[in-house]
């Protein structure tokens, strides 16, 4: 665990911030006395909700734009310590029904974002949010960050290519950029009211009002599920870390979990809900990249990071917190 | 070598058909009795030149489009058999200064187009032109098609999401699509009347007005150079090749030739002209990623395709079409 009041009195953005990953990390970093701005272009859909910052430690200045926009963005990044760019689109589904605003949020707001970082804020750290997506389907497990990147989708291609521009303006500009490739995060503050962020939020809110949890298949396939606390901490230890610069990690769980397996334990710790299988639907099924768990390894021995939280406690975490606050996550949009 | 006369009376499509590979295969489709339509931008700086397409065979439609313009090019590509798209933007120089629009134009207007060929010409066999530069710097040499992906630059990043993107749309939708991978291609019909097209035409480019040919450094540095009639007949065996579908080849000369031989060839086949060796400029050194040459076995494997034309024949070739039409290759923008 890295010592967070080194944030203290830092100047930090994050993009995306009042997303499910965002906000989480925005509070930890006012948490630990930082002045936070967070940009975000609260795209209807994208999982932006201004409760995912209430009760914040010190006050959160929140930028409505996309992070494309220099001349809506351009002060706030100036001078910048440390930037967070999590702004994204992240579903799947999504980028399929509208590949080319997806290429758009993904790809072309980044790369207008790194152009303005290298001229108005050259010497911010920046961590920018990846996904295991990149990867495709893995031809091996578990998957390292050597593995060969066959993106299986256009999320994927997007994600990827927008990573992949961090890293070439690292090398060409000297922007001190690194890259987390993130698995299955849940917790606290994720959108939880449509079926497109992944299984996790669907199985919570399906078990919380008593319903069935769909498996497709036998779910047998693997995945690894990360609390969010666990990515926060990823995302404080890259920024903290010199040796990240130019790097891409795995930030993930390491620990095969069957989809069944993880579905009983939502229903056990919520006590409601029960678990039906149905045979695959064929768009899920298109897109659907099989098993798949990470070694993140290089994160722990560069970084010192390792998830900390299990599933079940992390599941504890999260279901606590939608019984409290369950009407501010199944009525946004 | 395939049997040309199976495209003939075939309804062909040839996107970036005024550039220089472009051009190249439209006037061999049409040699073969295709009826042959190239969509072309005609961008400013990227090649394009109405001269490319003077003396074919049969007449070649033209159609001055976007291929992202939906409703400019879908009537062009409805029902065609072969869809070759090789339009881009190539210069890794104007990409670093000008990387949204090099974006647009490698990525955002694939992406378009892949969706109008899905709905419009589902049944179309798509061969995509992709670039060695995906690759970034080898890590070992030759490199072939299961080498890392780690572009160097810009352009390098949008050249692979454009490949990833036919991919996806080959798993996801079914379209036919491939893509080569292409080493530094070289010939009749390149722009030579700038230095940001490689080092090839600008090396003919200086002979033949008799100025000294610039090696950077030692000239060490390893190329592999196809003739463009060898690109030209890889398209069409991956055309008509089922195997093709959903996979990427290398494209390239497999045998390793330093710059300072190649520069010296030149002068040779020229008789004009002389080298002389800089150091390496800034710009240059930090998007250059050192020594290449490729493994093209998989397209002799899968595509039956290998390299005819060795570097002092394609000289040869390059440099008697040049002398004949300098004036066309030196006025174009």
């Amino acid at each position: 665990m890295i010592d967070r009041r080194r944030f203290g009195g830092t100047k930090c953005v994050v993009t995306g911030g009042l997303g499910f990953i965002g906000s989480n990390l925005s509070l930890a970093l006012a948490a630990s006395g930082a002045d936070v701005t967070v940009i975000d272009a609260a795209v209807p859909t994208h999982g932006a909700n201004p409760a995912n910052l209430s009760g914040a430690a010190r006050p959160i200045r929140v930028v409505h734009a996309d992070i494309g926009d220099h001349g809506a963005v351009g002060e706030s990044v100036t001078g910048a310590q440390f930037v967070f760019n999590l702004a994204g689109q992240v579903s799947h589904i999504d980028a399929m029904e509208r590949p080319v605003f997806d290429l758009d949020m993904n790809v072309r707001s980044h790369l207008g974002f790194l152009e303005t970082l290298r001229h108005v804020s050259p010497d911010s750290v920046v961590v920018h949010a990846s996904t295991r997506l990149v990867y495709g389907r893995p031809l091996s497990l578990p998957v390292a960050e050597t593995h060969p990147c066959n993106p299986h989708d256009v999320n994927g291609v997007t994600k990827l290519a927008g990573e992949q521009l961090h890293l070439v303006y690292q090398r060409m500009h000297g922007l001190r950029a690194c890259s987390l490739r993130l698995c299955n995060v849940y917790g606290p503050r994720q959108r939880i009211d449509d079926d497109r962020q992944g299984v996790l939020p669907t199985f919570i809110r399906m078990a919380l009002a008593d319903q069935p949890l769909t498996v497709f298949g036998k779910g047998q396939q693997i995945r690894d599920c990360l609390y969010v606390d666990d990515a926060v901490e990823a995302f404080l230890a890259a920024a903290m870390s010199p040796a990240a610069v130019g790097e891409v990690f795995n930030i993930s769980h390491d620990r095969p979990l069957p989809l069944r397996f993880i579905a009983e334990e939502v229903v056990s710790v919520v006590g409601r809900g029960r678990i039906v299988s149905v045979p695959w639907p064929h768009d899920r099924a298109q897109i659907d990249i099989g098993s798949y768990f990470g070694d993140s390894s290089k994160a722990a021995r560069v970084l010192g990071w390792q998830p900390q939280v299990t599933l079940r406690d992390g599941l504890v975490g999260a279901v606590e917190f939608y019984r409290e606050r369950l009407a501010c996550y199944l009525s946004s949009t």
